[in-house]
């Protein structure tokens, strides 16, 4: 096992975790930590640890970590800031391995008192061997083993995407819209002020970690760029790395230096740095996950042309332009079908109301499974079409036909995507979804298809993707 | 009343309306259009024409047009392109003032035969003084006469935006968009081919129009470029435009000759046109749409710099950083407050997990509505700042508060903002929306606050909003 995998392990995969600031209160934060621990089904050893003593959520409160009857290898802070010294004394006398703080008032407030702070945990922590997340952050989240994530109680089935975030919040807004969208995390941790572990071991934990292919990071700044850059560089050809950077405008950087007392640089040296390191960017949110998306479902090779299929439902000719114009203008060949697919389709669909090329309109009828079955694999069977991306109101169909037409066209779809190895993506606009129309979209994602809002974020995504598969060459 | 006002009358405002090519079967397009007229409420005289007779959807079909009792003003004609000719020959002795036509297969296809069809039925109608909307095109929408869409019966109160859109499937989808998100229009024509009336016959229309307040348009190409570039030059100063160009790449404009059979023009030359007629740019459905909240919430005078405030409901750090970020980039100001503000909201909120400065962090606690209403009316004092954003995650408040509360508290922010005159905007990020979250956002439309998806959106939106008042000078 490489040693970063050793070292952090007590950090991922706790055999016993004691949250320390809990208290019958289950409005504390501390509680809310521990609540959600329980909630979720972390199935290890659980303590909670209040002065007030009592219990939070129907466990027993210690005073303090030295009443614990156990080992604890894991300890979760959330007390104020006076207290934190005195707890790190406790941690080592209990053998702590590791310890993360919610507690904030350190470096990112910009005071004497803060910095001196800090400085004094680090210091007691490395003295007694504990390895340090935080302070400032929510820590780590890991649903193979039903460590959810600060207050947040949901946790997701164990994907293979590893998120680091410099942001608490930004980390906790991945998991829930990963939830939502079936992008699913095999671990992320926010370590906000990075005072002692930072974005680079984690980026060394993840390029190691053998549940993670794809590494994700929201960043606001680096504690050693020069080891990131190079461990970056390292990694990057076997997972693909992708990062949005918070605080490119000076605004946003003094933003970013109150939020976690993250150093200002300037954007284009850091758009630089990353684009040598191989590094995918991303700007939100939404779009890293899109990107995750599309890096899940791209397969070994780069796309250089796509098939745009619209119309189905009807009203597709707008459409059609616009998938045109959004893979156009992100780099994508859309060719003419070979002469043999057009004849072919031709005969399965009515000349009027329809457009029969690419972009294909399937036209203002009523789509029949078989015949949308029949387009589809002679689309994927086209030599010159590397991708199929085929767009789909999810409510208007349900609106138009039953819910199980709706399912049986999707599974039409499915199969003929299956029973080749191109990929699918599908363009679903919506403003206001449905349990409905959620339901549609979550079948598609667990069967496997890229699903997106618009697309103008499938070519965007795709073409990071396809640029960074080129670059790497094959694998 | 402005001559094209007196010329369009029929079509926007028509006392009686007949729909040619309903049958009983009511999953025809013909039946479709009567469907939804009746279901929408349409008030004036309406007709089903259909050879075959019989009813459909309860209202009795006559054989022809010429067997309708009473007069007929607008016809609304879906036959197969073969039958076209005849029709109108039916509305000319009917004395029709005007028609659409949703038959397709003109000039569209490419054919010999569909150019010479469309040049036939254009000198027909023109013979006997009938104006053609189309052919190949959904036609009118007007909420005020309770005039649907095409097939889709949902008609919204009536607005302030008027649409032309060279794709039906465009104008629909913006309607739909629209009706979820409380962007109401006062009227939109699809007219397709643009065969008789085009673009700049309904911009002219728009520009006269006093329902009319902002024109937005989806374009492929333009009939009549001198034309509709004058009259935006002369309609601007008084009326925003907003276009949405179909068509900006070479395959996207290949696309679009099928769909609408639209002349290809480069994309540079079209942006440079429109840049000097003052036309606002967009580019997709939701950006319209951004661009028409923008442009309803924004005030006279441009607005330079803004207040961000996060962390309603905890987690704002990163958001602090991604808004000033979002708004920053796009060009604004994201002014430190006047030592007078900063002191008063110091005194409102605690020092730790806040940041008390704008961007502006509520932090980790629990918003109390009565703290909230006072910054909120503390940073729309502040002389340095022209707006606020506010960012709302409405599924996690409503996870983690109850729904009173948050009408509560949206509620001060609405009263908040309604003490002065500067325009607030809120930021709800949603990939799956609750039929609760999405109440709370309709609470806040039909308020009068914009609410966009995300930080960049509203940042981009009003910036082009200011950026044309800017232009414009004071009105």
């Amino acid at each position: 096992m490489p040693d970063i995998l050793k070292e952090l392990e007590p950090v991922f995969y706790p055999k016993s975790i004691a949250v320390i600031g809990a208290s019958a209160d289950e409005s504390k934060n501390g509680s809310q930590f521990l609540g959600a621990l329980l909630q979720a089904g972390y199935r290890s050893s659980l303590y909670g640890v209040g002065r007030g003593g009592g219990t939070s959520h129907g466990l027993p409160l210690y005073p303090d970590l030295r009443s614990v009857p156990g080992p604890v290898e894991y300890v979760i802070i959330s007390v104020p800031r006076e207290a934190v010294l005195e707890v790190i004394d406790d941690c080592a006398a209990k053998g702590v391995k590791a310890v993360q703080l919610f507690t904030a008032g350190f470096r990112e407030s910009g005071t004497e008192i803060g910095r001196r702070l800090e400085a004094e945990l680090v210091a007691k922590a490395r003295q007694a061997g504990i390895r340090v997340i935080g302070p400032n952050c929510i820590g780590v989240y890991n649903p193979s083993m039903r460590i959810s994530y600060g207050p947040l109680a949901r946790v997701s089935a164990p994907g293979h995407i590893g998120f680091i975030s410099q942001s608490g919040g930004h980390g906790g807004r991945l998991i829930e819209h990963g939830l939502d969208r079936g992008v699913d995390l095999s671990k992320l941790v926010s370590f906000g002020n990075g005072a002692d572990l930072d974005s680079a071991d984690f980026l060394e934990y993840f390029g190691a970690d053998p549940e993670t292919k794809i590494i994700g990071a929201y960043l606001e700044g680096l504690g050693r760029p020069r080891r990131f850059l190079a461990l970056a560089r390292e990694i990057s050809p076997h997972k693909p790395i992708v990062i949005w950077k918070g605080g490119r405008t000076d605004v946003g950087a003094e933003a970013a230096a109150s939020h976690t007392g993250a150093l200002r640089s300037s954007y284009a040296v850091w758009q630089g740095a990353m684009r040598q390191a191989s590094v995918i960017p991303a700007e939100s949110i939404e779009d890293l996950a899109d990107m995750f998306v599309a890096l899940e479902s791209i397969g070994p090779a780069p796309v250089r042309s796509v098939a745009v299929i619209s119309g189905i439902g009807g009203g597709g000719g707008g459409e059609s332009v616009l998938g045109s114009d959004a893979f156009a203008g992100a780099g994508f060949q859309v060719p003419r079908f070979s002469d043999a697919t057009r004849r072919a389709i031709e005969v399965l669909l009515p000349a009027v109301g329809t457009i029969l090329r690419n972009p294909l309109d399937l036209g203002g009828v009523t789509p029949r499974p078989a015949a949308l079955e029949s387009v589809i694999k002679l689309v994927f069977a086209d030599e010159r079409i590397d991708m199929v991306v085929v767009q789909e109101h999810f409510q208007r169909l349900l609106r138009n036909l039953t819910p199980a037409r709706v399912r049986e066209m999707n599974s039409v779809m499915i199969s003929a995507w299956r029973a080749q190895s191109k990929p699918l993506a599908v363009v679903a606009p919506a403003w206001a979804t449905t349990e409905a129309s959620m339901e549609v979209e979550r079948a598609l994602r667990e069967a496997g298809v890229a699903v997106f809002r618009s697309f103008d974020a499938a070519a965007r995504s795709f073409a990071r993707a396809s640029a960074y598969l080129a670059r790497r060459g094959p694998a």
